[in-house]
């Protein structure tokens, strides 16, 4: 029976190992917070200490923060890189710089491990349905032993290719387009209301014309409603579109827009709002301007 | 018989100006530029001078630039405003600040004109086959009165309420996020090419993620081709986001993504790039990373 390990139970890697344990296989989770473990023990999660478990994994999956604490999980003082079989494929879902996955994937490759680049999208409804969408490059090898924990999680895998970096190229520029798109719609949102457009009037005529986005049909009813439950965190876009930026700015590449979104979203962090809905950066442009949004009191 | 009159036979207008044409109806064309007004003439449109129908007309359709031509034409010197009979409609499909359009329908009211305050969104193409999307505000009895040139013009009307000004407010929005809609998948595409992604993979791959935008879809393949054949001009945007950015800092609203987006454009036109597609803001980006798009040389 395929053994599948995930370090990270968080928000995206909790669903994402619980869909591989109603997928009906053997999953052991893993987090630096212990309550989370063994949360996730009772929920059906495989017994041993990643130490114990390690010869055995066929398929390590990482949903952890950044490049940093893939590095430290796979190769750090107590990484479980050294202690993997020959031939189990390491599968990292982390937001990370294409050059990092590549130096990542070399030294798995050393290892003689398979290694697949496979940041996620979709957010922790969709993690914890089994039905995110992966952005993968890797091997064929890395994609076919890593293909039991893949139908689990995923409904939607893109193959990009063999070498490792083009999955996380693909998600930077995917995070670029989401960020900047959800505060476009957060502008615009708000300036309707300048001009007495109320956001709900706004989202019904805009959804139908050339102005609409993905991220305006998805967040622009939680400004409309006055919800910020946090599905996905404003610091969450801090994290990302600083890797973004960081990609661009050693590449050369000046992206304006992308600057712009993420001093907002800076904006909407410093003023208290980092654990709120992304789409909480309205408070931003709603104070600037002395405008009372939705569902405020 | 409906008699139609339509003052402006540009790009958008002169498509329009066919399509009351095409549904049978009476049209007169009239534009600054005399062979326009001929051509339009030689296309099956009706004659005499504007002075000498004004009294006939039912429906007078605006498609010049600015509100400052709107106001010369129907307030000006020559303006035909006070020779309309009572009760015909004023119809200003022209992008403008939505005070300017309150000012003119309290000014047409107060001859005993309607005014119908309809912007309209859709491009060249969709004009000429009587497909616009109209963003249109004002009274029932000036909807009714205006409802065969609607008809025949539009695919869509979206009856935004009686108050005019509401119809010009949803424009400004839906320009706002079109603009940087189309400046962001400009970013987003040759950013991926400093990672060697290519913009026809970043489409293939981004129309089905949280990415996508209606602007990314539509533009985005205009920069895969490299065919920047202007369908929406780059100077177009110089108009419309100076208008958006006029009427927010008038709100005192800050819009730093619009802003930063028009200055994307400026660039453009700047380097002189004013008269191709509005996609081609992409080679703004291109040229600052020292990249080669696809179809250049």
């Amino acid at each position: 029976m395929t053994k599948i390990a995930i370090i990270g139970l968080g928000a995206m890697g909790g669903g994402m190992a619980r869909s591989c344990l109603a997928a009906g296989l053997e999953v052991h989770g893993f987090d630096r917070d212990a309550d989370r473990t063994a949360a996730f023990r009772a929920a059906g999660g495989a017994e041993g200490t990643l130490d114990a478990i390690a010869a055995g994994i066929d398929i390590l999956v990482i949903v952890v923060v950044n490049a940093a604490q893939v590095e430290e999980a796979l190769f750090g003082p107590e990484g479980v890189a050294a202690r993997l079989r020959k031939g189990a494929v390491v599968v990292s879902c982390v937001t990370m710089a294409p050059d990092r996955a590549r130096e990542f994937a070399e030294r798995a490759g050393a290892l003689g491990l398979h290694y697949l680049d496979a940041p996620i999208s979709g957010g922790a409804v969709k993690a914890a349905a089994g039905a995110l969408s992966i952005l993968a490059s890797g091997s064929d090898a890395a994609f076919r032993t890593a293909r039991p924990a893949l139908d689990a999680m995923a409904e939607t895998v893109f193959e990009l290719g063999e070498e490792s970096g083009a999955g996380s190229a693909m998600k930077a520029i995917n995070q670029m387009l989401v960020g900047v798109h959800i505060a476009a719609a957060a502008e615009a949102l708000t300036f309707g209301m300048t001009q007495g457009v109320a956001p709900q009037k706004t989202l019904e005529v805009i959804a139908k014309c050339a102005g609409s986005s993905w991220a305006l049909q998805n967040r622009g009813p939680h400004i409309a409603a006055g919800d910020y439950t946090p599905l996905s965190a404003v610091d969450i876009w801090l994290k990302d579109l600083g890797i973004v930026l960081d990609i661009a700015s050693r590449a050369k590449f000046s992206a304006p827009l992308t600057a712009a979104t993420l001093q907002q979203f800076v904006a909407a962090s410093g003023s208290g709002l980092g654990g709120e809905d992304d789409s909480a950066v309205a408070k931003v442009y709603a104070r600037n301007a002395g405008l009372t949004l939705p569902g405020d009191s």
